[in-house]
């Protein structure tokens, strides 16, 4: 039987019309546009009306794409349906699965503007309001946001008219003039620094090995960066090259593998377990220079977290992962931008935990890995491929 | 002030002069080879006496290469010199930090076998017993190994030998003749399992994505499969499919993406968490096939460790990273083989508790993780470039 | 001043009014949608009337790019404008240069299907007749098409209903089921040796490193390869492993480099060079196996191109690349399908000369060869990131 | 029966005892080291007695390879073995095949050097001087050198102490300190400079998408750059690019694509092919800055090489490749320094006519491309991966 829904927002600009048709094909269901007025320019608000003559499956969801795209269904401002969890880290079958866009639920007659959003999350309802919880979270009895109906996805008109800022996203080739990017990444940086805003990178030890730690140390320096996110062989590698001049063994002036230099990382962390932690390394003249010791000396915060390829690892390296994720989602909160360099777990970590709304640049010498992170619905990820030692020189140069 | 040193082994075959020759320029030293007795063929053992003008430093550092080259130096048969530790998790500076190759260390008038042998770890020394402990297990009182007297490599023949199993390694090119490799591959799997010996796979969720699923679980139907090592990733995607026929989000028969796919993931997530663990599910039919049910049909043990980028996790996943390193570690004790399949993280991290006399194999796509994996210290890994899909295919077919 | 448009076609399947959009903010224009009838289904022809306030450069952009799309304005069928060449070689400015889609002309009052299809080319008139023609073909006084006023793009129905055969694209990733494509790839290859198509494989010596040339060879005796487009290298290896069982000095058998095998391809141009072609060499019995020789030996012709890196060359490698570039395009001439393995250069060069609709797949193990291909203007191109020797080995099975 | 042989030369250094062995695995044959004399260190001359007992080819090949290797052997010392050529294009089976080494050739009691060195190359004695030859261009009669006996390569000392220069080629991994081997460049090339030496330059495409032509043309109006070899694309980009600001329809500005941009490049070469040359359009302003226009308002030489994927071409490229080859050559001929930049293809072209003694630079932001060059027997060939853009900027910044 034929449902006709009413629905408004940007049709032509979203490819609407195309989707409601792919899920058709899908569900072997069939449409018909009844309407459509569409405004004078692909960015305006166009509405239409449409019969859908495909079953329930398919109906829901279809309802579910047009709302996580921003679409509104008027038929569909309904006080959203709310089902108790009926055990600790689980949800009822037909759970919300969230985006990482700005979301709103219809509860009481209003809608009400979803918290700590982040992608592949679930809505949890208490006392009016409504926050999206990681599944692991969830309590017996919680009451979770089941069906779409009732959700809405806020259009953020702001991202689309960055175009400057945009520019970079379409193309992840290295053919392109990394200048130009670089420029504009410095401006958009200046401006947030200017409103005291929060700028966090997340980086790999590659920011080391390809000579880019002085330009990085600087930028601490410059206050430009909030916090650090990395793992155990930044910082590692950086105390390394502090005690012993090398990093995993190779000498960082003269790019030669220093005999026996191997050991050294081993020594490093042996250093600063003598010491206790970072900061007291730092504090008892054990570290004297390095990024890390940037960071101690400037009272920014970094997380360190573990992975299961760890030597040692450092005292202040997270092990307890459920810790770490919960450091990092910490650290990015309310974060205006994250850059990150050379580091593919890491990055996809924070990734997984960024509205949709914080601007998040990718650097990385291989396409594939910026590929992979620009994809991974982190639509907002401007990517650029290109080498992290010359990049981080050539941004400091211009802040 | 000249000192003359003796030593004995492949002094052609391990480029052991040269390599002292490297060493003395590095520590502005020089050097005199007043005899050379070399054999009648590179592999055969050579002799020879050196006279070394060179500081402190850099002849400790020779005898330590060379030792650890498997060479014998009949003046550093002393006792091993034994350190006590200070403080939990720390070592002496001058520790002895261990290769993965067979070590054995001189106490008490004789040569005695180390224990755990692995990389990058130190020795303690525990009633005439020595064992390869991880820094971060050193406990304070603890005997530590220092310097490198009476420390010896064993020379593994075996591997030298070895020819037909080794000649992938010389190329981690995609150029060569895929076939010839599996087919030795399949020769040395048959070989170990006739003496009912111990193959370890360390897999990515590529297994499932390039459809090598089918293969791999006939080879754990079939008994080739000792035990599992991978992530969250692999096992979620798993059950993904086999609950709702895609992998993220991508229909697994046709390679279309699913409409509202991109939600299953977590849905997999929740079943698992409903029933309590993967092995309840596949109990209680929740999870009717794929790789971790054949797994658990045939007690076959996994352990998936965590990471910062994952979702979830499953209730298997282990999040304290110190207990997965442990569990991984046990694991591999003493296996025969471990290949590796498409996971730079995991095969790095099992790599590192390897000792260099379990056959390793490493295969991915990318020619770069191959060869980062081959790098990596693990001399004896063999790295093979190509698609994991039909790798598997191709390997199942000749077992 | 305002213009108003009419315009048919796959208005909403296309993007059509997003493109007049993007259009309009590149030349500071503005548009309005007057009216828009759409069809049932995305697939539907529809209608608009589209107002346009945009300078002459802008709006004969407009026009020109929506007929590239294969859109009908019927104020656009006029007579197409026809201007003098005035040099060899040369064309007006505003020259019309072809897509690879079919395409037509109208002249004098009816429209006339375009002759040898290619993209990059200028549309020259004779005799009523209209052939797609290299600039460098151009001769003084030939009637060159300009503008894009009475030229029109044909909708190529049958490729949208491929779906089957497209899924390929979507996707270059490595992570994907290669066995699938394989089976409908081989599906398509039998489809057309039934109705005595045109199979047309371009390759490079990847195809003998990685083991594949059995299989092909095998293709090659079935009947499947209707000719070889390549260069010189290929032939070399080929004939190399003939003559000495190595490729570029490696044995094939063991994966081993031969000592003294690097003299091994200039030891084969030499053979070859002494009987006088390769064709007199597999006559006269010197060369005996071989892609190159079954190839002889069943009649198939080959092209080999020559490149500025080659050694040699061969006698049958055209050194002299205009006549190549006109021999390839000979080759392809009518082709129903063109399979290219691992050769950036000459798939390149031959997919130049395809129009849309002959069925083309591109494997490599890299996947940036596979999008670079794929995003060059050959939107018909099915890209399949895998091994190329287990692909032929697979396809070959499939046959 | 065994056969004793003299050798005099770096015996440790370049693992000569090794190379025998493995020469003896292959052919079956066993050897006996009867002396060996080593030198102080591992650079000095070593000298030893070898008894060999293999069969014929065997021998042959050792001989050959240690030839190759610089070693001597006073027993070859014998008048060199010339047979004529029976046919053009032809040699006799056992020809010489060169290296890119110096190498000399003992005719009539003394030794000859061999005049335009390159590898792959056939040896032709004429009125006492010898000719490094290609295989195409041996007439019938002309006498050829065959065998090993009476050829000997001259080791290249300067090359062995060029350490600082060298550090690059160990690794071509990204992960490396860009700045130190720029830095160390342009010491190079202002020393060139100094002497007034010739520095060729073989560049692709990339050049202008990453924006490096701004710092290249400065190189150029600054007098480091002696000639340019490239293909069709690197030149109809570069005029594009001052014709319409795009680069294959690319704004090189602001990085978007243009509408109707990817007709610029037939556009470009429509306008050269007015003026009728590069120069001509420089000269009759039809071209007004830019890379072509440099090279033509300095006289700086340039080579276009065609390929067969060419649109076009430009009436400057040379189709023929036999005179494309001739004319990269000349170029190179007595050429001090050859950059490489991020073209694969002309750059192996370029590399395999090289002599070993000229110092070479190959950049590419693709590990692989570098790896393939460096490896490709151009043992002097430094590899950098990094970003060509920024590396050009830094580079001319330095200069």
């Amino acid at each position: 039987m034929e449902k006709v829904i009413q629905i408004k927002g940007h049709i032509i600009r979203d490819d609407i019309i195309k989707r409601i048709d792919a899920s058709c094909v899908q569900y072997n269901g069939t449409y018909r546009v009844l309407e459509l007025q569409i405004g004078r320019q692909v960015d305006d608000i166009s509405s239409a009306k449409i019969a859908l003559d495909i079953n329930d499956e398919g109906f829901t969801l279809i309802l579910n794409e047009l709302t996580n795209l921003g679409i509104e269904i008027p038929s569909m401002n309904n006080q959203a349906r709310l089902e108790p969890s009926e055990k600790d880290k689980t949800v009822p079958d037909d759970f919300y699965s969230t985006t990482n866009h700005p979301t709103e639920v219809f509860l009481d007659g209003k809608w009400v503007r979803v918290q700590n959003q982040r992608m592949d999350g679930v809505l949890v309802v208490k006392n009016g309001e409504v926050f999206c919880t990681k599944l692991r979270d969830v309590k017996k009895g919680d009451l979770i946001v089941c069906g779409s109906e009732g959700v809405r996805i806020l259009t953020n008109n702001d991202e689309q008219n960055d175009h400057d800022f945009a520019f970079m996203v379409n193309d992840v080739s290295s053919e392109r003039r990394v200048e130009i990017a670089v420029k504009k990444l410095a401006e958009e940086m200046k401006a947030i620094k200017a409103k005291k805003g929060k700028i966090i990178v997340v980086a790999g030890p590659v920011v080391i090995h390809t000579g880019g730690m002085d330009a990085f140390q600087d930028m601490i320096r410059k206050g430009f960066i909030s916090g650090l996110l990395s793992g155990n062989a930044l910082a590692v590698h950086d105390i390394e090259r502090d005690l012993f001049g090398t990093s995993l063994g190779v000498d960082l002036d003269t790019g030669k593998v220093v005999k026996g230099g191997h050991k050294n990382h081993m020594r490093a962390i042996n250093a600063v377990n003598k010491s206790g932690s970072i900061r007291q390394a730092v504090e008892d003249g054990t570290v004297k220079s390095g990024i890390m010791y940037e960071l101690v000396k400037h009272n920014i915060p970094f997380v360190l977290a573990g992975s299961i390829r760890d030597d040692g690892p450092l005292p202040d390296t997270m092990m307890d992962l459920i810790e770490a994720q919960e450091a990092y989602a910490q650290m990015v909160k309310d974060a205006d931008m994250v850059i990150m360099l050379s580091t593919m777990l890491h990055s996809i970590g924070t990734g997984n935990m960024l509205p949709s709304w914080v601007k998040t640049v990718v650097v990385d010498i291989n396409p594939a890995v910026v590929a992979k992170l620009v994809d991974r619905g982190s639509a907002q990820a401007k990517g650029l491929v290109t080498d992290v030692g010359l990049f981080l020189t050539l941004l400091n140069q211009q802040l």
